[in-house]
């Protein structure tokens, strides 16, 4: 797989920088005949859109997308669907400072150091810009999923901003949508607000825990070694900007358990095996089990802040940095609707595979 | 990327089942002229090797590894090299029971409907025998590493059993070659056998976390989006058996931390730029920065228990299970040396990509 | 590889259809710091440019291509570059007919079969006009290998018109840019004019076959068995619409010769080894031997033509078709441009390839 | 794709060189439930099996495939497949001059300048001997193939060696199978027999033109620009040994047809569309039409022949070569199954892709 892309027979390469002329996405392998077109993409966008409360980036983009191919009197046609975001507020001049120096916790060192040359205008690819494209990509990746599994849903939110913790307590999925961290439960929602008003006007920023919910999809999605679902579903989370840690369902506390504790024993629904927990994220040895498929990331808080901090000129003189752009102090919050796409695009992946290679078709039980 | 296939230029495909005639990998796109020979990998197997202590399963593998190409006169010719190591020890009456019934834990349900046909003498391709393979190909990107990087070490080690966690300040790298856990802390090793013991005596077992630590590498791996080292490293351990969390530097507590403690302030070193910390664990936007490269991710309890659990049969039939066979009270040890050979292959690859890529010139500093 | 994309390190997904908005290439993997800007880009696509004889198409496109990301004061940054072609001159009134019919020998009905929808407006994605992103990305390359190899050179010409082939006694270089055949004999030059020039007034078409000869390579690019340079190559100029063979060297020929004839005698030259003839094309075992790399192909007649053909409807319906569009009478010469251009691409990748590989060192000979 | 893999969901990576102890081949991404053993296999290897007449090498290998992984109780179980065929007859004494010398035509010089080592008791990975590996890959697509279309048949057989072609006046399919040729023209097997017999025995060789012929394959397999059936086709071709170039339908002489003698006319037949001729060999814009898929190849005489060549040597000195082992002097005969093999694991692929993004439903017609 090359750098810039990801999946197997749906596949999506993102380019562009945040201070170019635009961003995009290309994506490749759709199925054909999936009703689209820009507006339906549009409204994942609008749900990551910066700017809409005070607590993500007043950098205002109108993230409008336009889709240039592959979609012909509102259906896909299986042809390469490129999409395509105008950057239209750049304002460079924010970011003369970071020229010369690089700006600790950023990627600017590494870029620096690997390519021999960098925008110095902005994070270039590593800019949260990019994720824009993830988002629209995924809203192709949803159209396909709603034609091939009407039921399925795909579901982020936040479930810990910086040390504080949801309560599955006062958990409700209608909450998600009230308020501006995509959180579940209401009261978190209030006490988060205040704590990271704080933060902002201190200049500081925080890390934040998300969590997709995937439902509706069925047993025997993805393979058993390298080509496991659960594989596919953490190199997908992973690779969103600032992303320190990924798990499938106990995830890092199954460590904890007990083989007795972990086990999900089995039983027989009316539709097939069903099962009294999971533990295991609705996935076993790399293959869905037709349980809610749940995978979990740690986003790492924003490194661009007002505190100085040491570092050093591409000279190797030793300096301070104030980074002083209009930044996001908890960047988890637009990172839900990013999940979300990039959870969409690796499930209609793995959807693809599995019907080119069993055709669909599953072992009989009962 | 195939289902059975990771890497890039470094390309490992692993076969064969637990209770088939050979298990094996096919490891293609290795540098030429690199000194290799079976008894150079053997050293690996025989650190994974089962039945070295009371805490490993007690099937006993000869796990002997035969190179079957692509080495001619004791070095690598740049063709595919073919490893294979035979089965000797498959006893595979201890199974019996499984054939009807579905293990809870286990990937025998979600592989019969996916493809119709199992396997039922073993865990087929998800069996921890399956590593074997890895360790072998492992070893082979070892060896090119050596010849690249004379001083690149890649060392994996555990940090907690079940809820027991090392203490940081009793480490020693030493420490982790004296004990059965691979633990550097010898305080926990102590501690550990007496707890494994009991559990391993009641029929239970319990989950691991194991960090894999490489030093030695230098700047400029990786790439900035999908092609993220860390996406791959993610991607590489969660495809171990049993994983289901992985995390780079701070990893899932990243979550907790504010921006002004997580970034790592840069200095200049006498041979360029040094950190002051390492919170990223040695990655920045995907790219190494020439620290130490930190992964750690958690390793699930075996779910091969004798507690008998609720499961079905393939008739659909609620019935028990209890798994006789002879398997790992933690199988988290023996993801140790698995773990490194994943690092040692993804970072052998980096270092191909990025000197296809730019031919490893780096942008100076200073 | 995916349906749209070609290459392995440096990746080109090419994206558009000739009645939408735009048509362009995303190109991944380019090596950093390769000096480039859009005007370069736009000398390779004037060449292809439809309109500019009588013997091309007199639709009539700017063919201004746009560098929408990867390039920053001047420079590739190593990032993905997004190249886009605004299709200006889209006279879609001109196609009506072929909504309900399917043209023979064009792709309508296999669209239609595979995709259940089509863009009956044009090609699609078989249009000609494709190879206009293809010439873009090919500009690319050729900048990044002039970085790398100052002297080589990569050249397109035509070897036959229909029944008409050059007479290589007569052949010379610099004829190639002074016809609008791109054929170095400058006799078949004239006469193909008067040949080509009476089809075109009886609505009818021609083929043509085209080699590309790149010279300045050195020894070592490929690999033994499916990653050969020839298998690339050839997938390649077999990738270009109406292409039916392809030939490396003596090509179809080589079933002729007998061994005696056929082998290329090697000598030492002062800078290595030279050979004493090129029937294999410069390329032994998948592996170039830094002689000339010759590739040939032969593109069939275009199948819009103004003689009545027989056909069906979609419902089924039999009925004849006059495809009335603006055509190429020979498409073969605007494929002259575009398989330089795949040259290019797959000849860069192959240096990447290599030097991810083996680090570009030769083994020594003398 | 890596360097010894071809195909995209049917993936196929053989392994191992003539003169080591075994070769093989790893097949990832079959369909599951296949009815499959060993003895299936070997049919299509002793079709290839060297020695069988005077016209092939008279080196002698048993060529038994054995399947080490990926079917358990006659079945593929839709994890790899592994193939491995011991190297019995090695002989490399007969090999012993050409460790210091180049074999003009052959890849030792390439292979030497690329890796700067080389297995010099054979060809490595470009003896024909790889090819077996090739054959028992394509027998695992045959049945796969045979369980989705019963009716599909893929037949290999020569249309001409040296300078004589067959005449298609007089073929007849059943003659293909009653001599050393796979050629379906009596009167042609009887005077190449001649012909061959003498180059033999004067220590020359001679090339050939093999086709092959896939009937049943439904229309919509493949895709529009670079993932086109006959762009994979065509690369699968070229990387057989001493393949120098590939046609599809009319190849090469379509160069010399007008569009009007060309265009292949639509009828409507009783189950979909007909077509008046196959001109376009069963392919248009990259994906089948339904009708015979016609793919052509011509092989190049062997290089090893008793003619003294000029060369030189390792040291760069001038020498002449006679290359004494035991070759066949028309290695295009043992290339007839495997260009059948090929043939069968690139429509295999295009089969499980096709039903991968589209479900293989088709575009009505009528």
């Amino acid at each position: 797989m090359s750098f810039n892309t990801f999946g197997h027979l749906f596949r999506v390469t993102t380019w562009g920088e945040s201070h170019g002329p635009a961003i995009g996405a290309t994506v490749d392998g759709c199925p054909p005949g999936v009703p689209l077109d820009a507006a339906a993409l549009q409204v994942w966008l609008d749900k990551r859109k910066p700017g809409q409360s005070k607590f993500t980036t007043q950098r205002r983009e109108a993230d409008a997308v336009e889709i240039l191919s592959g979609v012909f009197e509102g259906a896909t046609t299986g042809t390469p669907i490129q999409l395509m975001i105008a950057n239209t507020d750049q304002r460079s001049k924010d970011y003369g400072d970071i020229a010369e120096k690089f700006r600790p916790g950023h990627a600017d060192i590494t870029y620096w150091q690997k390519y021999g040359i960098r925008d110095y205008r902005g994070g270039g690819r590593s800019s949260a810009r990019e994720t824009a494209a993830r988002v629209a990509a995924g809203g192709i990746a949803r159209a396909a999923i709603a034609k091939l599994l009407p039921d399925a849903k795909i579901t982020g939110y936040m479930v810990q901003m910086g040390p504080h913790a949801i309560d599955h307590a006062r958990c409700d999925a209608d909450e998600i949508q009230r308020n501006p961290f995509w959180v579940p439960d209401a009261k978190a929602a209030e006490d988060w607000a205040g704590y990271l008003d704080e933060l902002r006007k201190s200049g500081n920023s925080v890390g934040a825990i998300i969590e997709v919910c995937a439902s509706g999809f069925p047993a025997g999605l993805g393979a058993p070694v390298y080509g496991k679902l659960d594989t596919d579903l953490a190199a997908a989370m992973m690779s969103i900007n600032a992303v320190k840690g990924v798990e499938i369902g106990e995830g890092m506390a199954a460590a904890a358990l007990t083989g007795a504790d972990n086990a999900d024993e089995i039983a027989m629904g009316p539709d097939g095996p069903i099962y009294n927990s999971n533990h295991a994220g609705g996935i076993l040895g790399g293959i869905s089990t037709g349980q809610d498929i749940i995978v979990r990331f740690a986003v790492k808080p924003t490194s661009s802040i007002l505190t100085p901090r040491k570092t050093i000129t591409k000279a190797g003189e030793p300096t301070e940095i104030v980074t002083k752009g209009r930044h996001d102090p908890c960047v988890g919050i637009r990172a839900v609707p990013v999940a979300e796409a990039m959870a969409a695009c690796v499930l209609l992946d793995h959807l693809l595979l599995d019907r080119g290679q069993t055709g669909g078709v599953r072992g009989p039980i009962g």
